[in-house]
């Protein structure tokens, strides 16, 4: 199948919050066509682990992560927009990160790669649009991490989006969810395979990207979803790399973990993963104006839809509030939905019957 | 300080769900004086980690784990009643677990010791209240783990206590916990230095604890206190072994579970602590009757009160009403109460304040 992904090769130095780094690449994807106004492109910025991929193309027929939302006649409609996907900066689906070689050294980064902030990550979103001959958004859409950087982007550069579309996202990351990320992040340092970020590609820290995986898993989801999918059902078989002792699989619920967690370790480099996951933890839209809500009155947006999850804990529906609340002080037109959705925070990959008439709805009225 | 345990030794084979041991040990420490018609014995069994020490004492004058509620004129009053708190069978405070010796090979059981279920911790519970010339207790009370327990115990010996007051409890574990807690004991097993349960015992697998309390405090308290107790303060100083490259302490709550969590290391047997986590995966009320509602008709309670808590994501609040919902329709007189704590799940450990009242009065009116 032919890859669908496009690349900006940035010229000379990319400043970023923390350092700087010698050409950096962008992947991205796009579909639809730009108007001769310049004013029907959309911009999406992903959550931490998805690629630019978001649906599929005439190039490339394998279905993208947000492929129901995504496409001709769909509530994103590429009939109608011009729609640009971009893998962020630091992640390793052909955008220069941690795991790509360091044009100065000829090595992989790894952490020599400097601390990764959301605002470069937005930074280099903004280079790939203004390289398509796009000066003002349509729209910037965000989700989850994506919509922390969708926000940095309206507060770096003011005016240049019209609207934002924010799914289960906030204006800063709370304590609960940067001890969850923290830990995520530990067990994967503590695994001796990690090494200091100096694994093979081939050797990567397996054990603590599978726990941090699992970990993962039970936060993006939801106790009510689980409690109906699997309640106290037994496990078939034990997978047995699972097994230990009299500590085995006993529960569904932990063969699913397993299974799904396993299939984790070797779709995203370990280094890519600590830093985005640390860039979400730093994010905070108060470093743009002293406090949430000065920053929120600095966007230049015209409108805005911010959606939530009541089952979401790691992006709670009073952190959907709280953005909301500032964009609207801040002047924005806000449309604010709380959806009662099972799937808890990944709701917005799941729970498309719920999501797509809401955000069909915005792109139709705008 | 002089110890105020006493211990039962159980003669001969101790029959447990799955497997039997030989002549175990039980620790328990008692407050007051049982009255003449036997009837005014309270039993407290504890969640996972506490020992007996529920009270000071004049023997052991150092505060227990619940001191704010048993003691002369406190909502357990001891003047009144005969307050016997037990260490769990399968824990490391005193009673016969994975870290004790088996005397019929004369080493550590580790993981010879069987499956551990809350059955056999009810069981060795009411041995040690038969040994003290109790028939029928006033009430079990149980917390956490201990309110299953709790229930195991009326199920097991109905009749044979005529309150129960459960505190952040369920009639059975559901699959979110499972998860969690099934990651909290891999973390442990997945720790090279846990070696197959044969660590040495100054030697702990320390790692895989840490991470386990970590993720047991994020879990065990709640987004909302987190995020006023911390909201996104930065750590004043870093805390040198959690550091790691650039992936060191940024944040004031990463600084709190690493403090504590450390605490945590040497303080609790890593294989007991696996038994006990198990054993509250297994706990399933209808085992005892083919369903919830069934089994909670058998207990013979005159009364219950059952509290929960709102911001207790572990135990949450449907499962309490579940349990209060099932013991009502088996003809118990219940009281229910969720709440309002702000500190989660350990909240009947801190929020006295609001659980005082509440199990004062259910006592005060028996």
């Amino acid at each position: 199948m032919a890859d669908a992904r496009q690349y900006l090769k940035i010229d000379g130095q990319f400043e970023m919050v923390r350092g700087e780094i010698t050409e950096p690449s962008i992947a991205y994807e796009t579909w639809g066509t730009l108007n001769e106004a310049g004013d029907n492109a959309v911009l999406i910025l992903t959550g931490l682990s998805p690629s630019a991929h978001a649906a599929s193309s005439t190039t490339d027929h394998s279905t993208g992560w947000w492929e129901d939302m995504v496409g001709p006649s769909k509530p994103i409609d590429t009939n109608r927009f011009f729609v640009i996907c971009v893998n962020s900066l630091g992640s390793c689906f052909g955008s220069t990160g941690p795991a790509s070689i360091n044009p100065e050294s000829g090595e992989k980064y790894r952490l020599d790669f400097p601390v990764l902030c959301l605002e470069d990550v937005a930074k280099a979103g903004h280079l790939v649009v203004k390289s398509l001959g796009v000066d003002v958004l349509h729209t910037v859409v965000g989700n989850s991490m994506g919509g922390m950087t969708a926000l940095a982007y309206t507060l770096l550069f003011p005016g240049k989006s019209q609207r934002l579309v924010s799914t289960s996202s906030a204006a800063r990351s709370a304590p609960f969810s940067i001890a969850l990320r923290s830990l995520q992040r530990e067990l994967i340092r503590k695994d001796a395979g990690w090494k200091d970020g100096h694994y093979a590609e081939d050797e990567p820290p397996a054990t603590g990207m599978l726990m941090a995986r699992k970990l993962g898993m039970i936060t993006y989801r939801s106790a009510k979803e689980w409690e109906q999918r699997f309640g106290r059902e037994r496990a078939t078989d034990d997978i047995s790399s699972g097994k230990s002792g009299p500590f085995g699989i006993d529960f569904e619920i932990e063969s699913y973990l397993e299974a799904h967690g396993r299939s984790f370790i070797n779709a995203f480099d370990a280094n890519c993963y600590l830093y985005l996951s640390r860039a979400m933890d730093l994010f905070d839209a108060s470093d743009h104006g002293g406090s949430i809500e000065t920053a929120l009155a600095l966007t230049g947006l015209e409108s805005a839809l911010v959606i939530g999850v009541e089952t979401d804990f790691l992006f709670p529906p009073h952190q959907q509030k709280e953005l909301a609340t500032g964009l609207e002080a801040g002047g924005v037109n806000v449309t604010f939905e709380i959806l009662d959705s099972l799937q808890g925070h990944d709701s917005f990959l799941i729970d498309m019957d719920r999501f797509r008439p809401v955000i069909g709805e915005f792109f139709g009225d705008s």
